[in-house]
């Protein structure tokens, strides 16, 4: 298959080389990805500014465009412009730290995926539960079984997968779960500095956790030792809300 | 009540300061914005970079924060750390545009909304359809209104409204539709120029498009004259999907 494979810690980052890697012995791949880390960008796409996609190539791996903007950007430019043909499939990550609960909303790795279904391309979007991951084997061994099997049966249009890994080793990984995006998010703070001009910037601060009460919740199964594969889409409509607003009689 | 106000077009755009004027009359309105056009940031958040909030007056009109990041992170920072007490209700806007279709994921206006709902608040995210808009009666009469009403019944946690206003008189427009959002989508291209150093930049354009045919999709509600009010929430879970993905036994 035609892979597209793009993620938000930027080209340079470690775990797009360990994709490409695991991808490329079997699938013909290429790299569109942001030349820097984009990590929290959401689905942000650059329309006031311009974009420039520059062909690099990392130390002793892979060729791929870097591009000046946010992960939704590379697929679209690479879909419009950059790719010759069509991808069978958008691959975004691996993501150091999950994607997991409300925090999937801020995320670039998923936002790719999202922009890979919009136009009509099956895509997964692949994170890590670490920020120093010492092990990839579970996503090197699960993922082009997943590629594959997206190959196979494809998605329904506008559904992408929302897969996060485990920090353990392959053999300590209990399983794979498909789950729900649940409701587990930061509580979070900013810290207030004052610079050396004597003025005052912020920074925000994870500080709490509010955990999702339910077990098939994605952070509870990811917690609990499971890959989890999580089925996403773009429509925002609460239909439940719908009758509950015809009612106010706007 | 305590009203927040943000946008994503920036504390100097327009649409804000009509918001501003509409709802101060009643309310106790405080503005915290980018200081920029934030335009297409979707749900990004400032994350990599600190922020800096500046207190500035607009002539004649309001004073507010004018902050260096996202309106996601207008939200954020005025509740955990500029407002001295949490707002009864969000509200951003007016942004110049439709936020309707897959669109909305792409939506600075539409995301500050979200924020709102996901740190407990009732939120009201407004557009109108037009980029230089005539007239904002139709929103001037309208979003007081709604607010009001939003005050009194609240909206259930995690929901707030994407409202698209026509661009039309208010004696012009033919009611209010509580709506789902569509699948109206603009088919985008990149506009490829050589810079005076002779490299390549690219500039992403709308081109054209893609209707949903549903009578009562937003978008189509929209340009039938009507206020459009679609209810939205932040789980990106596709329900029907996940039963389906059991099935392939991974």
């Amino acid at each position: 298959m035609r892979i597209l494979l793009t993620n938000d810690d930027g080209i340079y980052a470690k775990g797009i080389e360990v994709l490409y890697t695991a991808l490329s012995r079997e699938h013909d791949v290429t790299v569109v990805a942001p030349e820097t880390e984009q990590s929290a960008v959401g689905h942000a796409i650059t329309w006031l500014n311009p974009l420039r996609a520059n062909l690099i190539k990392r130390n002793g791996s892979f060729f791929g465009y870097a591009l000046t903007g946010t992960p939704a950007d590379c697929v679209k430019i690479a879909i419009n412009e950059l790719l010759d043909q069509m991808p069978h499939l958008v691959v975004s990550g691996i993501n150091l730290g999950a994607n997991v609960g409300v925090n999937v909303i801020y995320s670039g790795t998923v936002s790719a995926a999202t922009e890979g279904a919009v136009l009509g391309i099956p895509s997964i979007a692949v994170s890590i539960d670490s920020f120093e991951p010492a092990d990839f084997s579970a996503a090197q061994e699960f993922i082009p079984k997943l590629v594959n099997m997206v190959g196979e049966r494809s998605l329904p249009p506008g559904i992408s997968l929302n897969v996060n890994i485990p920090n353990l080793p392959s053999s300590e990984v209990r399983g794979v779960r498909i789950t729900r995006q649940g409701n587990m998010k930061c509580l979070e703070r900013y810290d207030r500095r004052i610079d050396p001009r004597n003025h005052t910037y912020y920074w925000l601060c994870n500080s709490l956790i509010e955990e999702d009460a339910d077990p098939d919740a994605d952070s509870n199964v990811l917690a609990a030792g499971y890959i989890s594969v999580t089925p996403i889409q773009h429509d925002l409509t609460s239909y439940p809300m719908i009758d509950g607003l015809k009612s106010w009689n706007l």
